[in-house]
């Protein structure tokens, strides 16, 4: 009986992961926020629970005992999660979480890192997991590099099986308006001109279905330690924002700018995904042309139905 | 006004650091378990206040409102320490602790490091503490490294001012029994015979006094990041162990061994303390000789006072 906690399961790639969960055999429970109230079905179970309280953690998790763990929840307020002091928050969150698992029978503990943990300000190629240099430059990277090491250092000690998911860049339906990709769709369906000013950045995109199944082909391998997870192609913001713009036939309205960014910002920021597509054996479904189609065509059925 | 809360006040080190903050005209408030009952004086007080607890945390560092934050406490159980669960509670506690003071307008934290943050396996000279690489190789090692990095990320995202005293070997009156200072002692002074297994080993002992000194000079200065406390002075284990057979006038009763240790135990662990005597000003008053010497005559003292 493989029995999985997914926290942050109704979150932007959390709520990915249940289905892929679910079709490889696993029983799911849930976590959410306490009001959410959501319905559990035959082979899922929503529990509500505010993971900042360690002794409401501590009762779920027992009631639960699970075999596996899937740990997405964090602070992810746009605009401010990189410098706020939540982050430490859930370090604390996590390692609670992580060792209350771990004390009810829990064997195998999957957590969503991000490329934030690398030295990104030096990268000229793809970041590989052992072999590019951690070396976060926000309080948000050092909380999950940090958060990582214990987990690492914890599991040696204590004999628990880990995986660390690094998650780089993703779009899709649900992500925070502000963002790339759907402040230039919103402005572009509207019939305004849209700009994208760091056109020349080179990003790692991925669709945020396909992170959420790779997290559970992640979760249901034996595949232990850092593993990126991205698309593996490197894509200029430019040819993102011509993409969008040319299946919004708006190519007219789109303007290309290269600003100068801080010295923080990577100019290339790209993932090896050797790990993920040989290892853990995941190919991602959407391409990027897939994938821009795939939130137009849901944004024109939420307008349909409105 | 110079205002300090101390945590683990009546610890191994923190007594030491108590009378040397006075002397530099800090208002102390020491830390202790609830239980202990100590008196508070003139400018001294102690407060018992247990650390896991978040809100009893909160309470009291409320109540003093302090400029300086000295903090020592941590899970030190002998032989268990290294790789006990308990390290990961100590990262949350002491990450609520900095954060608490920091709210209630507290200026600059220094905080009790450990030489076991550095890669100490391949070290072959002295560890310098922005040069030497950083890999803990045990769970303690590991916590300590983490509350550092997320300390700093934390101070330049929400300025405030931190040291960070990489501790390395110490040795002193209240030492556990086990260690090799004082069990030697025990043994020679009992007329049995002792053995020292690695002789050849090469450390960095400090008096326990000097090391409390020491951190009531690097939190009186401004002085930020992390500085190593200790002697500067590469010893072998060997000679540690000759100058106290010397002092019990039990020469012939000592052994000296080379056992093969571990690959995890380094065969030269000591630090470069530039930044301790020409930035932070501190020189350690104990050489070993006057330090073995001293120990020697506070035992007489007790024995004669039983």
């Amino acid at each position: 009986m493989k029995r999985v906690i997914v926290t942050g399961a109704s979150g932007f790639i959390g709520r990915h992961a249940l289905p892929a969960l679910r079709e490889r055999g696993f029983e799911v429970h849930a976590l959410d926020l306490p009001g959410a109230n959501r319905e559990s079905g035959d082979d899922l179970f929503w529990h509500a629970v505010d993971l900042l309280d360690p002794a409401a953690v501590d009762c779920t998790l027992r009631e639960i005992s699970a075999t596996h763990l899937l740990h997405f929840a964090w602070y992810v307020q746009h605009g401010k999660f990189w410098t706020a002091a939540e982050n430490l928050d859930w370090v604390a969150a996590s390692l609670h979480l992580i060792r209350a698992f771990h004390r009810e029978g829990g064997r195998r503990a999957v957590v969503a890192g991000s490329c934030a943990e690398y030295d990104w300000t030096t990268a000229t190629g793809p970041c590989i997991e052992e072999v590019t240099p951690l070396r976060p430059h926000t309080l948000y990277g050092t909380a999950k590099d940090s958060l990582r090491s214990l987990l690492a250092a914890y599991s040696a000690a204590q004999s628990i099986e880990w995986a660390w998911g690094r998650i780089f860049l993703l779009y899709g339906p649900g992500e925070y308006p502000a963002r790339l990709v759907p402040s230039l769709i919103q402005s572009l369906a509207r019939g305004e001109r849209a700009c994208c000013r760091s056109a020349n950045l080179i990003r790692d995109l991925m669709h945020v279905e396909d992170c959420g199944r790779a997290f559970a082909h992640l979760v249901d391998s034996s595949i232990k330690g850092p593993v990126n997870v991205a698309s593996g192609i490197p894509v200029s913001l430019a040819v993102v924002s011509r993409e969008i713009a040319t299946q919004c036939r708006a190519e007219d309205r789109l303007d290309l700018e290269d600003q100068p960014c801080s010295a923080e910002v990577p100019a290339y920021l790209v993932a090896n995904t050797r790990r993920l597509q040989s290892e853990v054996g995941f190919v991602p479904q959407f391409s990027l042309r897939d994938g821009i189609r795939d939130i137009l065509q849901r944004r024109d059925m939420e307008s349909n139905t409105k």
